[in-house]
């Protein structure tokens, strides 16, 4: 029986690849086919954006929404946590939107990480579809500095000035540089937190380990905020120390996309 | 050292799969090979059924059980939560037992939900056994509705009168219609739940995401009850706008087993 | 998009295999390419030891260290929490160190059970070192009694005489005989769990289920202490039995290295 649901589950994702592989380039029709206007777009890391125009009554309530926003963005990913936060953070910026709700999941479907929602809640929908379409847009950036291997994957964020994104999510401090570091498994990331700290003078934000500040991932992801050069300088010094390790257990650790540190 | 083991378990895995492939016919015998009497069976999900007809005293008092009952039946699953509390749902309503305990995990084999662990208790072994037996009959069915693809899944489940199973685990109104909606990613499972509570009159029970209400699992889950018709509208357009939009996501999500909504 | 990183990801981990498959004989060369001085080795489980001769001061502090200590050792696996913690206890005895954080997360790379990642603390950086080398050394022996499958894997542990690092995950009482029992799928684990305490003369210590006392993994986790041969005894039936039940599900368990019990 339990073969019967392999063999389902295989055709299904065979069947999926196939069709990827053969109509790459109608790819984008394909997803156009989907004719729900609350369908926004789809990215990296199996994430999904949609909108919903006018919450429904008892989960606007639910979520605890100010009553003057009708609208909300809802973007949920299987695969990353922080490239989605950093992603979140340029849509808030460049929206008329609020961050209202971030939420990890234990996922990445198998990896050690997690996968995230984020809601963003607007007055009007075209301010929703608008963060959630940029935040889709900046994910494959945002991934650049994601490497992953077998045995583990490590993780560098950096930005010049943070915004409500990385507030909700990391209560960064408004405006200030800010840098993110995750490795796992999870000593990993606490020898790159060791040395963003020492590189440079910056300040502690968050420490989150697999019992505390996670959702039982096996990593350990450190925040900081400081001087823009100081931020820059600690998370390509943790990059280097992560990467050595990951070599050291024999890995291969890639870019998921393309580096921009 | 690494490649050790995982040669080892692919080898355990290929050689079990092999098994199933060549000895499909036998697998019933092989199944009652197991000369445990406290081996009930196995089913869909990795599920397997047990009973204790006397459990030991001070994991008795553990589980805090009402002395009069020394018997127990447990099911666990790696894969599926709510097709396992529908099929517990019926056991109960046929046997002399009590749902004493439903507990989530965050399982699925490397998918995006929960997986779950179910315990009757009985006066009699005979009673637990049968709950057992009927919970793992009931399993093919219900999930017929259960959906996946590689990027995520979704599910729907109706019954037209809920019993102790599903108020234990969801705080169903005991013999009222009940809908249970999940989708993952939990974006997902929000638009189900929007379309579920804007398509007919039903009234919210429990409303579950990753950070609050499951086992940091990638899902939102809602479930409501109302008027048995309502209930089953919302459920079916819950489902469409569901498959729609994994669908958008360039996937083709397939019932597990044989729909039957 | 989404197949971009599946390609990254895939190459990512075929190329690491392939590199395994052809260099196995320089794997050794291979580890000892990584030149940090924090690399001390890695191990099954894709464990990996790390030390820092000196912690940066906010990090010191927020593990709440004592100042006495000015370097810590630092393991982290993928997949094993007993066998961790047990490698763990014979380190502790061997050295003078401190065993300071004992973290589990839910992890096991789509398996049913823990990751783990243990912090030792030692005034010498050479302590520390040597307490990290000797648990590395003695995973494969603690690992032998891991027992897996495609479906869930059962594990015991058995030691005379318990030390710190038991009793810090689990409240093991100091020098006496303990044991450990597991089980996957949850069922297999409380069916394990009552052989144990049915066979001989033991005591409780503690019960863990995937809603309480894991990081919801798909487990029951029982254990308990007494006298040597009470202790060994209730260990083996346990095993017995659950191995019976993973077999009744068509499964075939085999040890993950070589079994010592």
């Amino acid at each position: 029986m339990d073969k019967d649901l392999l063999d389902k589950i295989l055709s299904s994702v065979t069947g999926s690849e196939n069709k990827e592989q053969t109509t790459e380039k109608v790819e984008t029709a394909a997803l156009t086919q989907c004719n729900l206007t609350e369908f926004v777009g789809a990215g990296i890391g199996d994430t999904v954006g949609l909108v919903i125009a006018n919450l429904e009554y008892h989960l606007h309530e639910n979520l605890k929404l100010d009553p003057k926003y009708r609208s909300i963005g809802i973007v949920s990913s299987r695969t990353g946590g922080a490239p989605h936060v950093m992603s979140a953070d340029e849509a808030v910026k460049a929206t008329n939107t609020e961050v209202v709700s971030v939420e990890f999941c234990r996922d990445t479907k198998g990896g050690a990480g997690h996968g995230s929602t984020i809601i963003f809640a607007a007055e009007d929908v075209s301010d929703a579809r608008r963060a959630v379409e940029i935040m889709l847009s900046s994910l494959d950036t945002n991934f650049g500095n994601v490497y992953g291997c077998d045995a583990g994957h490590i993780e560098l964020h950096y930005t010049a000035r943070a915004s409500y994104a990385l507030n909700k999510a990391f209560n960064a401090p408004i405006g200030k540089a800010f840098g993110i570091t995750v490795g796992a498994p999870a000593a990993v990331g606490l020898l790159m937190a060791d040395m963003a700290m020492k590189t440079a003078n910056v300040d502690i934000v968050t420490y989150a380990s697999p019992a505390s500040g996670t959702c039982f991932s096996n990593e350990i992801i450190v925040t900081f905020s400081g001087d823009s050069g100081a931020v820059r300088q600690s998370v390509l010094a943790a990059r280097d120390v992560g990467l050595s390790v990951l070599r050291g257990m024999g890995q291969n650790p890639v870019s998921v996309t393309t580096p921009t540190l």
